[in-house]
């Protein structure tokens, strides 16, 4: 064990922050963080915005329903991004880039890029005491995000970051097990798969029934399935593929 | 500065092992580093397969043609998963489950989810000195993957981590600067834009001309254009398709 992994492992998701921004040296050591990330064939295809604009925060809690969107130190939108790489190319050069960026292939990669630099922005921010909140919700309405930030064509916003100084405490919430998640050489579909989530339902069960806010009563596979009864936002696809991503 | 964020800023992919397998205890603190991380909806939408079949690596060597993918201290693949959510769902349920989940949004959040657990567990193997790499390359023939690993409906293989002690030293790799990947309120779609491409071309030529091992004379506005104008493998789309992911 060491510090690293104690921060890791201390991870929970903060949703009320001091209205402090972050300290301009944290936030430019956290956005090197995610610039030293691993990428897929040196695409590096994501960009961050850093969104100070009160108004544009707003508008995006509002798309949310979250006030800690407005309400934090910092929020970062990350993207897919294969703007840039056609920059320097010739016309005819574009047509034949901006035609194989939209497989299925280049998509998971910029979605990869994104999350992995995400990702080490998250615990490179934990490890200086800064609380943050993946905000998958900004998907709800991508339209009005595309024209708040003015995105290009072949730039597609995934999720944001909200980030600052923690004003509540948080538990640990349970994850699924090491059993449930984690397999030697097989996908392991036998009965004992079932039995290792009956046993994390009893474990989450008694989470939601004691934790100090938010008591409820509820379980893993059936909030799973009331969950994957939503259909989502039926105007994603089509906003994603107007956007040159996922076409092919 | 901390020993986490010199950890994820000394960050270089490792391609050469010792032949020792990570000790268990490692391995375990890295599985539970992944287990931890952040999710979407509560769903921990994947599932991570460890790899010692000394065929099923070989294979995937194969398919890679990357000998460090069976030469390494542990091998693991993720994968998006939608299987597990409906073991408990009545058939009535699992219908209209199994329908929702092949939206593009389902197949976001599962490679989100896959990846933030996969970077957790980088980034934890990386503070025990465990070197880290990568690999997209699996993804050149997933039929076979799919087969060696048994994989269900609504799982599918993502990318690999090849893990080991380090036999070779790397340089760090320069990334694309702050002004590149990080923009304020706005996308920035200027000329000063290209202007920070083109200085980071200065930059990658320089690092390609000087480097210990591997030296070439190449840009990455050129290597981009270059490595865009693959058209990758056809057949990802339609697996993908085929395993209930990514069609509606």
């Amino acid at each position: 064990m060491n510090s690293t992994i104690d921060t890791i492992l201390s991870h929970r998701s903060i949703r009320k922050f001091k209205s402090e921004p972050l300290k301009q040296a944290q936030l430019d050591i956290i956005i090197d963080a995610a610039r030293a990330s691993s990428t897929s064939s040196y695409l590096m295809a994501y960009t961050m915005i850093g969104v100070t604009d009160p108004d544009k925060k707003r508008a995006l809690a509002s798309i949310s329903n979250q006030s800690y969107i407005e309400e934090n130190g910092h929020f970062i939108l990350f993207c897919g991004d294969y703007h840039r790489h056609m920059l320097y190319a010739s016309d005819k050069e574009k047509a034949v880039m901006a035609q194989n960026v939209q497989s299925t292939e280049y998509f998971m990669i910029a979605t990869v890029d994104a999350t992995i630099a995400a990702q080490n922005m998250t615990i490179a921010a934990e490890s200086l005491g800064i609380g943050v909140c993946y905000i998958g919700s900004i998907k709800r309405d991508l339209d009005l995000v595309n024209d708040l930030f003015d995105l290009p064509e072949h730039v597609v916003p995934l999720f944001g970051l909200a980030l600052g100084y923690p004003d509540e405490q948080q538990e640990i919430k349970p994850k699924l097990p090491k059993d449930a998640v984690y397999f030697e050489n097989s996908y392991k579909d036998d009965p004992s798969h079932k039995d290792v989530l009956a046993q994390f339902d009893q474990t989450i069960e008694a989470y939601y029934r004691t934790r100090s806010t938010n008591k409820r009563t509820d379980s893993w596979t059936n909030q799973m399935i009331k969950t994957l009864h939503n259909e989502r936002n039926n105007r994603l696809t089509p906003y994603v593929k107007e956007k040159k991503f996922n076409n092919r």
